[in-house]
């Protein structure tokens, strides 16, 4: 299978990006982990985004805050999915990182998810390789209705203790 | 190959939608074109997205605008990868279709573009649906040096006219 | 009389949701209440919306955050009125809730009250289901007189203490 | 059948408050319409507010722009719904008309619509009458079944016109 | 001398008020505090407003938050120049009391100041009636020259301390 | 009478500080009009400023757009009321202007109305002016009524032609 | 003397653009004129930003729009004072463009100006290589004595047009 | 070597002012420290712009929050580079600070950095002074390249740790 790639910006965006290594974890999606700033580190991001496809990434998702370049670097350097995962929590609450991922120029998409949404961008990544992937496009629909299910196993407990 | 579904939520969003089709057809990538709403057809809505990947869709792409839940309630009902456009030009000049969009809940990933960015829909569509493509992979980093030859091109024509 | 629906996207919206609980219990209006999510429990919101008319209610409250669509997705499904709570706190303090509820498209409406405000929404309820209803009506009226007489009691004491 | 009352804040408000008075008419609901400011003409506004169960009127629709102090003043003064319209297209669009419109202290709800959303507060107007009226609750079915007919209409020419 | 009317719209909003009570007490300038809510006491509210002048009130300050319309319902009521000091903290940080205090219709204006800024209220209502006061005037340029003082002695400070 | 100073940072702000103009010359109030910038003449600026006082002026409205500094700028440089005019248009709808104008540090308030709301500056003004000013309070007070005879008037009219 | 870069992300810039060059031209800076897009040409952009020092010049402008990454791009190939002009007019007017270019992460800092601002940058520009350059910081004094004395001469004309 | 003179609006801005001195000794770049209040000290602030060139001031760090018109009022006192570092945390986030920095009328720019950037307006002011000094310049590639070295590191490590 693929991998997925997940990199973020700084080793500060580890407890946001580590959320999607477990989802990636539960459906077996083997990946790889680094630290790459499109300021900090241009040219490595830049080898890693040309070399990516040749070594077996599949997505790449990019987690990064404030004037957030990260993906949009990857995505200018492949021609691999990006997926964009916008850092909150600074002075203006993931905004800025928000505006600078989604707000890509015509024919270098960013795959935008919600600020701090690394599961998501995982669970997004895993819809995307299941596109040619029978068996892990049927983990996801179990896990679709193990979520349903246990919403309504909420919704039951809900209903019982507060219904008047 | 599997066909792109592209659904806007009300046909004035026609004039978004129509700059995605463009570039599928330029990729030689198949595809279905619905009228959906998820607050007045949401019943047509859900059977498509249910069927859809039986029906050979790969990659699904949601325009719609204002409180803008027509990708959300695609992603909902089925695992394929659905891609967000928010619609600009409202009151709010887009913004509350791109939150409305963009910031899902985990479990039910929606990749969102920019405002009125139908075109990258597309692009990344041609991404994603790359990813165990070859052929198509290729189609996109010649599209990808193309793009970079007309930049160049037009760099040389503004240097030439306004360096001093 | 008409029951009242809560429904919240999330068990995690059950902080917000009680306050509008307490207003219903305050004046003696029935209510169910129910987690049910736009995008991960989507057929039974929408199966409970469709019967929610013969099954005795006759206003639904919706709380959720985010890309907030539980309240869309509601009044997409039944002709009830739907009432809107956006959930603030995340990354961009409930505004992403506030215009995912309020900027409805043309056909179906969601009456939306202000960011957290569970409590309005539960004398919205009370006052919708008071148009008909002289009892209720009596009690709202009521109520207001005490709260008046609340604000002008504290007027009194800072009054007293302040002015100098 | 008791009337809507459309109050609008200012005549310059006409081209968006006449867009429910359409709708009320279609649903052959009964309605009054005013100029009332909440700040040039506070005491008629009062005076209708205090009057208006008495004379008939069971929901007021409120449309206003700018610091939008309109239906918080009819919900201040009198306990029927209060639907409140945000009008959009000053300097900021309509954000300062919703946000003082929608964020209303506890006790005093506004069933907020969406900007310039005047069609939605008569639907949600019909709504609310329609608790307790199986004959209107009737026509606003039928209205939604049209509705998604024109929607699936347009979704046959589009996808007639579109698909490859 | 003519009195400041510190008005408040609930007593929770007394933290940021009593600022501004420092501030008149400091420049001798009489004053009467009172809670009245635009929303729960709008008779109250009213019945003060159109008394002021009589009652010796040269200028009113109003202290509220969201949707924050104590301020415009007292100009509304009184022809004496009112000042909006909007609440911070909430949801939206303020920015919500900000637009609903500011953004008066044409005849109706209100003096706002910063979001929590209950001190520049007092400093301006003192501005206000120093107008026909050379006392207060003069006790306005002491202040001044006080305050510029302090910042210089801090200058020095930090100068002394921190340059290299 | 004191005199009011209409100060704009640019003969650009013409068309809005015009209306200003237009409302002082209904009240019988003296003025004198300048062009002072605060970043291209700020030692003019403060000249006037400092003057004011002893020139027979009472209040200070100042016009500006984008980072507007000229209200603050006046503020700084003298004790009487300066009111501040965000001027609206530019990049993002004068939302600079307005944080600009009322942000105001503790201190040396500036008395902000809304966005393009210069006729509310004067009207403010004449209320400031009226403190003192008998004559100018009851001409305030018969503005006033003028107004809410206007709307009453179109009140009538658009009950006459619309209520059905 | 060093020369300036103008870099814009797009021949669509241009009309921003060239309102840089005029003020280059009046100040005698000589410049070099190139469209790089951080996107489209990483490998041409970072090209010029690493040869950019050697080649003569001392400061770089980038004129970009949406989520301008460009000037970042640049930022981080060389150690340049690089000034970055967000260009505004797409949907969110500039917002998206001033964030992505100001927020920048520590260590690699874009000196930003005002949406739309290419003169400012120009002017900026010149204040940087006129901090070891008398003959330009002459220029630059004289420039600013030229703006003053054009504002005191609109002053002459409006105090003496309007003033009553 | 010329000096940078690192001017901050008041003293409780300090421990984001602190942040640049680091950066400053770092580089072995000769600063002055100030505390200046563009509105309390508005003459003092004045003088020390005038006179900055004469001193041996190369490039001005201006720190400042709320309706931050520091960065401006220097700007509009000399022609030297001004840096403005936006300090957040007040009601708006820094939002209002970042608006009164940035969107500086044409003709005195303020080079901005992010909200609370005072790092970066350091980096900024060694690259402005590295233009004419091949010694600095060397310092910042070097600082460049051992930043690379440490973001590198930690990619070692997350890489390590973390890839499965």
């Amino acid at each position: 299978m693929k991998k997925v790639a997940l990199i973020m910006g700084s080793d500060s965006d580890l407890p946001v990006a580590e959320k999607a290594l477990g989802v990636l974890k539960e459906f077996g999606i083997p990946y790889v982990v680094h630290v790459y700033s499109a300021h900090r580190t241009p040219e490595a991001a830049k080898t890693f985004a040309e070399g990516a496809e040749e070594n077996g990434v599949g997505v790449i998702i990019c987690v990064a805050g404030m004037a957030a370049h990260l993906a949009g670097a990857f995505a200018a350097n492949c021609v691999l999915p990006v997926i964009g995962v916008p850092v909150g929590g600074g002075a203006l609450g993931g905004m800025d990182a928000l505006l600078s991922t989604v707000m890509m120029p015509s024919g270098v998409p960013v795959a935008t998810v919600a600020i701090d949404g690394a599961k998501n961008a995982a669970y997004l990544a895993a819809e995307i390789l299941a596109v040619g992937d029978e068996g892990l496009s049927e983990k996801l629909v179990a896990f679709r209705k193990k979520t349903a299910a246990e919403v309504l196993q909420k919704d039951s407990a809900v209903f019982g203790k507060y219904t008047k």
